[in-house]
């Protein structure tokens, strides 16, 4: 993180000049930053299925930040409440990538041509420039690629479990999903002290990886005859897991995932997004026996209050983050983490800009 | 309530032979509490649209008790959670209506037919034996005919605010439905400080009782003009309300209350049946934006923790229950009763077993 430094920098970035097409790594120029924002330089970054990277309020210059997708500006509703973490003064946008004035702070260094942001926190450039508000400070004893996993899949999972469930100790819980927000949930289950974690999915290569980070149960769809996967958890667990978990973003997945509920109290979390936009269904007898469906972008992770908790419990090894690392490679090679992400082979690829591991970000 | 008593008794009880049939008092056999029951003298009664009445562990001779639709066997892991008031030893059943050995206690006297109760817990007669585990005692301060408002619709509508959305001081709450629920998930939200509480429904019949209960804003959906009730709601609240809660039983009202719902952490309470089992259908995309959907029986009131409770607020003038009565009749106009409540010009009429108000229950 950079202050008081008026002139704009020309350095490389990954400009995506047409939707699907393959990165082009080329000069950019970066314009200094504006009011509420500062620019920072990225050393390390990764990429995940909604494709992002990190974010405090006070931040100087040599200060290590997580740039996140989600704002917290302090002073709205939201912010202000411990019930919400989607600031209502920048609510998130999906679609265009503009700070609060509109413009971009990103240009072609050749042409002059404007390039804009994915989420308005792109890290795929050496410089970046970002509203404050989605910046959150954390510990410099925390390694980098560490730190990168916290601005989005990883935080979305482990905190699915913890704040949006409030996982209770001994309780049973059912992920569908063995990617890495499903098996960040197992993750961030097994921190709050679940006994049971049964993670659901057609494909078991991550299972190993899995088992390391909490899952003591795995069931393949594929394996089951004649019954649906939800009458497969009920006896597995005497009458439905506690908890919940659609980390696939498929609407009859979302369905399945209610079913495997428990009366009283089962809560299901949403975490994926159906993609056909397909709505979930559900039963007003089933859901009025005690049951409750909650949604939540990040994991219900309230960036500036909940990232720093999250960096604290990893530095006292209560939150394991290694293992989320599958690959690592450096910026020139970013098409081929967007491969392996695609092929489904990795969790998470840190492409380090230099090649280095350096610690301090500063301009 | 009475003990020891091993003979069978002889009384009135309103028999219905028949679906929709006219019910007709007819004299019928009681016999003797069997282990884990009860007899009990009904005194007055009332009834709703899921039709019925009231219940605590201890229960002695000459106690004023309520039965309750759901039971309390205290010792099942539901019963023995904060979380859950569903007990899962004896789960309840809308559709058989028999003790836990499978038999029932009334017969026909003239014939000795057997008679069967509805949800087990039936009080349209003189005397009744009730399972304990369904059997709340109540404070003999309590007038009997507000007693018997808390065994089932009233003690839904202000638990949903209560004790399932956990409304807060200060909130904004859309109720759909103006009926006894409705009413009082209101009375519930303006007992937990709700700041404004809207209530939509067609018919404003009942607007006069409900803003004596503590509604503050009525919404015709007839009188709104080219854009759905959740946009009006969103207007009227800056961006929608805290706590909806949908009392009617129509799938499309869920849906609508949903959309009501505020983002970050607008909560969705369904209390109403879709009685074409049409189920609720949410988008996924809309539920991440930090909303939930809870479903309840009985509003999450645990009988025996929760009704003595709210008998308490009542004796202390906190919660409001007078103006749930619109009409008292004898137990020999229980049909005229039955059609008040079906043309919706009742909220709860008492039926009074002998015409005269007296308190004590006790064989
Ligand atoms: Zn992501
Ligand atoms: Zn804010
Ligand atoms: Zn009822
Ligand atoms: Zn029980």
């Amino acid at each position: 993180m950079e202050q008081n430094t008026p002139r704009p920098i020309r350095c490389k970035a990954a400009v995506c000049k047409a939707p699907g097409q393959t990165l082009v790594i080329e000069e950019v120029e970066v314009a200094p930053p504006r009011a509420h924002e500062v620019r920072i330089k990225i050393l390390c970054t990764s990429l995940c299925h909604t494709d992002l990277t990190f974010w405090q309020m006070k931040v100087t210059a040599g200060d290590t930040v997580v740039p996140v997708f989600l704002a917290q500006c302090g002073d709205c509703a939201d912010c202000l409440s411990h019930r919400s973490n989607i600031c209502s003064k920048l609510p998130p946008s999906f679609s265009a990538g503009l700070p609060r004035d509109g413009t971009t702070r990103f240009s072609l260094a050749a042409t002059g041509q404007p390039v804009y942001m994915f989420l308005t926190i792109s890290s795929f450039a050496e410089y970046t420039v970002v509203d404050v508000a989605h910046v959150v400070k954390v510990a410099a004893a925390l390694p980098l690629e560490k730190a990168c996993l916290l601005s989005c899949g990883v935080s979305t999972g482990v905190g699915a479990a913890w704040k949006v469930a409030a996982v209770e100790a001994g309780s049973t819980v059912a992920v569908f999903g063995l990617g890495t927000v499903g098996l960040a949930v197992a993750q961030g289950a097994k921190m709050c002290g679940a006994k049971r974690i049964i993670v659901i999915d057609l494909n078991p290569d991550k299972l190993d990886i899995g088992k390391k980070l909490g899952v003591t149960d795995f069931l393949n769809p594929n394996d089951i005859e004649e019954k649906p996967v939800s009458e497969v958890i009920k006896e597995m667990t005497g009458g439905g897991a506690d908890y919940c978990f659609e980390c696939v973003g498929s609407a009859p997945v979302m369905e399945e995932a209610f079913k495997s509920s428990r009366t009283g109290w089962g809560k299901t979390v949403i975490l994926g997004s159906d993609g056909s936009a397909k709505p979930l269904s559900i039963s007003s007898s089933d859901i009025k026996r005690g049951r409750s469906v909650h949604g939540a972008l990040l994991g219900g992770i309230k960036p500036k209050d909940d990232i720093p908790v999250l960096v604290q419990k990893y530095l006292d090894k209560e939150l394991q983050l290694d293992e989320f690392v599958t690959h690592e490679v450096g910026f020139d090679e970013i098409n081929g983490a967007f491969d392996l992400l695609q092929q489904g082979k990795s969790l998470r690829c840190i492409i380090w800009m230099d090649g280095a591991k350096e610690r301090t970000i500063s301009a």
